[in-house]
């Protein structure tokens, strides 16, 4: 299960200090133009150490494209893309090695293996989403091709929703050694209608697998969401018009499958585990400890998490795409065609 | 994609009005007695007609174990379980027939097969769900075998919290032609440590996955969910002690993984979207019409849904719980076993 | 793993002795005209009791579609097929019940699941091949569709490749209560060059699992096969020329890719395990004892396994033609379409 | 499809001559004591330029493991190897760009794909077999610890059976400018019964899958083979008797399910298609031209086949290994268990 999707299939590797993160792009469609500078923005907006409110880890994220290309195009073969970890300092984690951190996959991981990289949090680190967004950016620049757009935006930090709020949310949290959580939309423009499978493989429900699995996120929605629950139906359901939809309280999906709107969804993202304050917990032994975690942390993850969310959508989003080319007529001469 | 899971795998078939429902699962642990008596109760927990706020339609909903079977317990075949469909009014279709119904998958059904099977909604109707109940009642009961019990409630109906309120609201619903959502939540009680994959495979991300792959389900939310994008990390981490975790906000989940304790999903749920309110949508032409829908719908159907929900946790947890058996210690004899 | 297929993917279930035997097809594309008049002459082909070399055993086989079509025509719902078992005698095999019949999976079923249905074989019967007759009688009617066919023949038996002494040969081993194998060939005929996948989803890899994966079938080779290993280079190599490939030695598949020639695959087929003639086996309990199988049984199961090999073909191809559409040029109006 | 295996799950990426190979291991049981020391030697007896009568491109082959180890040991985090590519050399394959090589997949991969790396043949390369080899020898390990040991052996070359005939034979090709074929055998001792799935998940059937993915490989058979098509029952048929199977004609394998006898596999291999004699073939033109292939090449490639043969083989029973832990009794004190 570090693999994700089934037409663009992405298998995920690397931990947080190891040599390096990477990920293999099996069924990328074949001749594509793609280079690393295609890949490297998109790896930038989601590093570590831009700013004052970020983790200060130094990590230039240069992303190498091992295999799948010929002449700058895709053959078909799989794309392996590979970051290494440069700024690495195990020692940081040396007095964490045998604590349970609070909040974190530390404890669960111990009982799932029985043994447990403790550098960073190993394979259970943020680190990790590196590959998923590597992976991402060639899947938004396929979309693009198509038509299709992925933005993301912060909604609210802590339960602000005014820009300069969010801020001084952050660094209020900063300042007492704690941090704080909240919510980001991700949209999708340009989706044709008739993606998603209707019964297990909804759209929303591939959504809300992808979103979900991004560490830190603790509720999806998608459209109205939640407050879904508390409409009537004649104000939730969208009246059809000639000229399409009149409104998009569905959010872009109507059983499980693509309406061709605005895609809307929605993540609820929790405080950053990692807080510098006093906490209660215990280690290996059983015993109860004391810990404040003083390593590289950013005291709010809502935004270096946009991109990665971001990223997942955009691998649902072409992955349906890509299943919903069985429905499409065949060519005439043949499966082939030399291009 | 009309199949869940990886070890206890069900794929599941039949429409509202065709001959019958049904589920196929592949992965059922050998030696397990269980008869359609085991199945039934559950399956009337779901079934329409039970009230005066509930589809009159009248299904007896008989369970018949196909295959799988020998002398009352499981082989390691693949259990059939068939449902047929009795009380089939095509005749209440027949004026919908070439009419998009807003708010559910008639439009983006057309557009992603280009056919539809527009009695009753086809393959899209909640009926559908049958399946996926009887194959939950299977595993409820290898999980209750093994200490594990999922229960479900209501919390929230249009906004009420209060079980009389809440009642009124469906009525009152009801009598004006419209229709309400609600939230309800899924508690795991009795799991081990250790169940989930760390990176797309983790245990919150296969619950939303699951849940959100309900029709009418519009949000998701793990532990305290949504809320945690309003609290601070020192509040929202769970201490540890020497007697185990002192709080659960997290939903017994960390790191995609459960921690033991009880495991708390909670989804959202829109308004049904048939209601015999006038509504504005168009025909399979374009043309602009106005639809009354006066078939047999549940003014609310969050009461229905909890045993789905019920049932797709309990498939998620069973088939996380057979994956983590590939951690276990292999038997000293051999890979088999007389038994 | 009672599941195959990528894109068109079957599920399989039933046993020998149980209520019925069945195959769930999921990815069927929407819009084909199918009825059970199209499947049956496949299952008649396959069926026991059509004549004094075959078991006995009366079994009308009628096929049941119960979910997937409206007005005769496929949805894109799964598409569920039933064959009840009428003739059931189980107190044939009350004698065999504990003992492991040599050349049978009775001894590794009982190693594996610790519980066996003895009765005919249960799950590990060739009448399991029922469901994959069915499966593939849709998947050869989509293919015929496109001008693909599929057609098989029996090269030998026992050695002989003379029809009428085949036939000697059969009655013989019927006589001696013994029986025979031979060799079978299944030809694809008008596959378009391009399916299959060059590493592990290799076109003939696929083959040799699906042909594998039949009962009795102790050997896979594709175009030349074993002969191939004392051909040289020069020899084995297939020339091309402005007309197209000058031969076929390599059976229409190179580097795991059609080529557009027929595809020719044969099957070593050993004989059928079950024999009238005294066999020294063990029981359950580890007791030697003698086994005389009296039961309803082909002296020679290669005539009967050739519809199983050709609809197994069927399946491959059709999911390797689904597969390749991804490679198409998309449609320009979206990924949906009226139709 | 460059993944394999569902529970010891690889994925593989790279080609003959671009920057890396690699393969990605997912399910690597935790624990494991590995490193590069303990998989050189499998690469090593894969790598080309050992001999007279072997390609003489240099690759040093080194394997480098880039993520997965904590302390030497596995963590359940996904291994990834990586070998570079060193004696790259484009200039020898300029000539051929246009040509497609009889008996390579240079018309099919062009056919499929529309866009072809004709360096070394690209994909579809046998040096993508390092990446299998690499991981072969991970699952190997492993098995090794369970007292499961894979070996094979060349029975055969260009019919001969004798080793000096052998060696004779492939200088006679070489010399000639020709290539030449022949028969390898995998032999399983130490296998357990009860491995393998009685329908689609054959043992055989995945045995047949892998066997029949490596290029080159045109037949395979287990056990007897295609001769069990030419014996009788009473023949084939393996007795049980109290000490065990009095005989292994199945070759380990009955109904899909391993016996705990040795598992017999045996391949066919074509003869090397690259040779130095004059072909007839076209260029994508359509244009007949004639070839004579220069490149670095084995005048029979039955030896540098064998360590990917096993390879292919140990992952297969690895896999089944796993998945039949789902099936042992479940551990006591809960899924985890702090090992």
């Amino acid at each position: 299960m570090n693999s994700f999707g089934r037409n663009f299939r992405i298998t995920s590797f690397g931990e947080s200090h190891g040599k390096a993160l990477g990920v293999v792009i099996d069924g990328c469609p074949p001749g594509l133009t793609i280079a690393g500078a295609d890949i490297q923005p998109f790896l930038d907006r989601r590093r570590p150490g831009k700013g004052p409110l970020e983790s200060p880890r130094k990590e230039p994220d240069r992303v190498e494209i091992l295999s799948g290309l010929f002449r700058g195009r895709t053959t078909g073969a799989p794309l392996a893309l590979m970051v290494e970890n440069r700024d690495v300092r195990e020692e940081d984690y040396d007095e964490l090695e045998g604590i349970f951190r609070p909040g974190h996959a530390d404890y669960t991981w111990q009982a799932k293996y029985g043994i447990r990289d403790h550098r960073g949090g190993g394979r259970s680190s943020g680190r990790e989403t590196v590959a998923r967004v590597a992976a991402g950016a060639v899947a938004a620049r396929i979309l693009a091709g198509k038509g299709i757009k992925i933005t993301g935006r912060i909604l609210e930090i802590h339960g602000k929703r005014d820009p300069d709020a969010m801020a001084r949310e952050i660094e209020a949290a900063r300042d007492e050694g704690d941090s704080v959580g909240g919510i980001a939309e991700v949209l999708v423009s340009g989706c044709p209608p008739g993606l998603g499978d209707p019964v297990f493989g909804k759209l929303d429900a591939l959504l809300a697998h992808a979103l979900m699995g991004i560490g830190a996120v603790k509720g999806v929605e998608i459209g109205e969401g939640f407050a879904a629950a508390r409409m009537k139906g004649s104000k939730h359901n969208d009246a059809m018009t000639r000229a399409g939809f009149a409104t998009n309280h569905a959010g872009g999906i109507l059983g499980g499958i693509s309406t061709g709107q605005e895609i809307v969804a929605r993540i609820a993202v929790k405080p950053t585990p990692s807080i510098a304050k006093t906490q209660r917990t215990v280690n290996r032994k059983g015993e109860e400890v004391s810990v404040s975690i003083r390593g590289r942390h950013d005291p709010c993850i809502v935004p270096r998490i946009l991109p990665v969310a971001e990223a997942m959508v955009a691998l649902v989003i072409l992955d349906e795409f890509l299943e919903q080319a069985k429905y499409r007529e065949p060519a005439k001469s043949g499966a082939g065609g030399r291009g």
